[in-house]
């Protein structure tokens, strides 16, 4: 058995069950392995920013991890911006790059990198292999890494001849990384907050947090006390709709964040960060909080927050008690496309059990106000703020969802990073209907220019106009297998979606906004 | 004068004329400057593997630097592939990368990176901007770096405090680094080996020593010896056609390149590297040359390679002589296409001064033969072998050529890789007309597969096709507004070709090989 066939092995032993590749030369044994030893779903992507967002798509909505199969060091380096965005998301996910072999690396071919200073750009977890004997145990370790509670990016870097060589040895599953015990004193901390400022106590939800359990256990909380629930504006996947808990996120921008916060003198966090901007600005904060608030940590991202949250419900005796009284549905929207309207219009029609990729950027901002009365869906958002993850974390969301209809709500500035994801979608005929909201030019941009007080010279709206030319998404679409059509109004919006959720395979509608 | 504006103005003192631009919030400042300050033309790229990618194809066809402008550390990461192809070319640009602003960093906000880190992986010299005061002074010194001999990637990370604070100040350029001497001992040991071996030596040409200039240098010096001149495989760009030598690569294979080299038992390197392998095999050599052969470094690639050639003819006494004669122009080939009969193509219909952006991959590999009869000519080859490169180079290398036609011959597979450039050939009405070498498959994957020794299995083979779905090109480049048209026959990409010449702006062909 060489190395490769043993990894391949180990990763099967450790339950992974998909692998999203961009393989090169230096990766043929593992492609050899995966297709000499069956147990792995291969999913192709032209591209590897493509793969790494799939991967961080598959592990929101499966909560398992994939691997992924990259080349060397320049075809990981494309791929590092959707590894950002999957590390901020807390997702896991087991890179495995292929390199030169060990002996061939001092002749410094013209491929040759720093595939390591790469890898630890955006991994938790790094590490060579340095012979076939080892890697099954490198990989079992690298699982070990991607499992465990909070996420983790394992990149497992694979010399070729650590690939070809006899020797491997399959490693079965390490035992599931503890996550740290919750800590008693913070639950008594946090009870006695609410038994003495609920009034002024929010609740904000991070991480794993605000999966519908961990909601439901701070509901639980929530309605006993009178705190307030917030979630962090960068959140990895929301449970929402109907039976759930309608929980708002804090706004993007300074001014409308610290007034959404301006009351809270006391902020629990649960698996969440203090709010900051994305940015900072001249003359403005970088906290989006009141400075003098007091913050306290129940739990931290890799902790179990279903558990700290019930223990804080218990200490407070507070009752079980049923989600709110869902919001009515809403109908359709029509005319000219607006957000609330969009967002109207995709809850009116969206499936039972939808999932929605969004990257909709500024234009998405006030969605989740108009969706909670939808059936019950999740919803998925940029997390790291690296443009170009809404078509592929969508695409392996649908790859995790096993039919699940997937909705993107894509800037078409953002969805141009990425569109390779595309061709995914055709290839592996899965449920994504794809909404481009075509405005075609970098509106947050727009609004970020204006914001540094500068004149709109042509110069500088040249630099953020899409416009010439125009891009035709169903052109794009169309040449990579996937069917789409255009709409300037709500309704037709409506009735492609309707009849994309009728269809098995993806569908792209090009929105005009 | 805000930082960001005394950077602009020191790019313009010291000749910087064209930014390949992907800016985002941090970078708001900074495009605000370039606005208000002529002088800079500013082209927009929609993903930031195509600005770094223009960049390099900029400074092969024009020799200067220009500026790239790329968002905080997951635009860096996106550009990085490009990077570390342009490093492998040697070219030099200055890439300046917006940040967080000082004080905002420590909050860690979600699109915070470790930028230092992305730009060392590729980059000759790095340096963040610690005060509004410094941004001049730094900018000048990225210039120094990238306009030295032998090019430089000189990365320049603003934060965005040091851009919109006031107190910048413009620097003017700093002198030009010198070159390294050229060795004398070096010339008098080539001389040396000359008149001894001749018969068995090889003087093997890279980085600039592929110009015209210097290949004629070299020729002198053959022509009076009997040596023979190669150039390494990987090439930035080759001055070809008629009245220039005809010079060959080292073969790409280590089997042709062993048979190639086999005879030389000295080799003499101007500007190039012991000739190795892009990949190590199971049981295989790395090293491309006999095992027994000399190698005498006469130039490194940071040397005056036309100063030390033209020493070395003169301590031989080699009289100047013109260049060999001319091959034939070659006849357009008809019926199916080959890989042969495309490179007469080629070579029979390019205008005069043609740029050839060359990402054929596998194919391309012969074309050189059938194309030592064309027109004076630039050829461009991927250098880093980081797929991807072919299109914004060729579009870069348009930018910079001043109405010289681009002719991009394209393999399909990698143009997936940042098939964004074909909106900015449209908008910027370049005159590129990009062969799309449509086989549907990684075809060398499929060779270097077979190479393993592995069973050619479904998931392997899935891994490998781009067939299903097919790519439509057409689609696609009209999608982004560039004119194409679909052809099986090399005498209809002749028809093709000829139309597109004649005509302003871009035009993509796909070839169906």
């Amino acid at each position: 058995m060489n190395g490769a066939q043993s990894l391949v092995k180990t990763l099967i032993a450790g339950g992974v069950e998909t692998c999203f590749a961009n393989p090169g030369t230096s990766e043929m044994h593992f492609v050899a392995a995966l297709d000499q030893i069956p147990g792995i779903r291969c999913v192709l992507g032209l591209q590897e920013n493509v793969v790494t967002g799939m991967a961080d798509g598959y592990y929101r909505i499966s909560g398992k991890p994939a691997a992924t199969l990259l080349h060397c060091g320049p075809g990981l380096a494309n791929g590092l911006g959707n590894l950002h965005n999957a590390r901020r998301a807390r997702s896991g996910m087991v890179n495995i790059v292929g390199d030169q072999a060990t002996w061939h690396r001092p002749f410094d071919a013209p491929l040759t990198a720093d595939t390591e200073a790469l890898a630890r750009t955006s991994s938790d977890w790094v590490r060579t292999s340095a012979a076939a004997s080892e890697v099954g145990r490198d990989g079992a370790m690298a699982m070990q890494i991607a499992r465990r509670h909070g996420g983790g990016i394992a990149t497992l870097i694979l010399p070729s001849d650590a690939s070809w060589d006899g020797g491997g040895q399959v490693a079965q599953p390490f035992p599931d990384l503890a996550p740290p015990p919750v800590d008693a004193n913070a639950v008594d901390g946090a009870a006695r907050i609410l038994r003495d400022h609920a009034g002024s106590t929010l609740i904000l939800l991070g991480s794993r947090a605000t999966l519908a359990t961990a909601q439901e256990a701070a509901y639980r909380v929530a309605a006993a006390t009178g705190a307030e629930i917030l979630a962090e504006y960068v959140c990895a996947r929301m449970s929402r709709g109907q039976g759930r808990v309608p929980i708002e996120r804090v706004p993007y921008t300074l001014a409308a964040a610290r007034a959404r916060l301006a009351r809270f003198s006391h902020i629990i966090l649960v698996g969440a960060r203090p709010p900051v901007g994305f940015f900072g600005y001249p003359g403005q904060a970088s906290i989006h909080h009141d400075p003098a608030a007091v913050f306290h940590i129940l739990t931290r991202p890799e902790q179990d927050e279903v558990a700290a949250l019930t223990a804080l419900a218990e200490a407070l005796g507070a009752p079980t008690v049923a989600p709110p009284a869902a919001a009515p549905r809403p109908d359709i929207a029509t005319g000219a496309p607006t957000p609330e309207g969009l967002a109207r219009t995709v809850a009116a029609v969206m499936p039972e059990n939808a999932i929605i990729s969004d990257e909709s950027i500024s234009y998405g901002r006030g969605f989740y106000a108009e969706t909670h009365g939808a059936p019950p869906h999740d919803w998925l958002h940029l997390t790291g703020g690296a443009i170009g993850d809404g078509l592929p974390v969508g695409t392996g969301a649908a790859v995790a969802g096993g039919g699940r209809r997937v909705i993107g709500l894509q800037a078409d500035g953002s969805a141009m990073y990425s569109l390779q994801s595309l061709w995914t979608q055709a290839r592996e005929r899965l449920p994504v209907t794809t909404i481009i909201l075509s405005n075609r030019k970098y509106q947050i941009l727009i609004g970020e220019y204006g914001g540094v007080g500068a004149v709109a010279g042509p110069t500088a709206m040249n630099m953020l106009d899409l416009s010439n030319p125009s891009i035709d998404w169903l052109h794009i679409a169309n040449g990579m297998g996937v069917e789409a059509a255009r709409t300037e109004t709500l309704e037709g919006c409506a009735d492609l979606m309707r009849q994309s959720f009728a269809q098995p395979g993806p569908f792209l509608i090009e929105l005009m906004i």
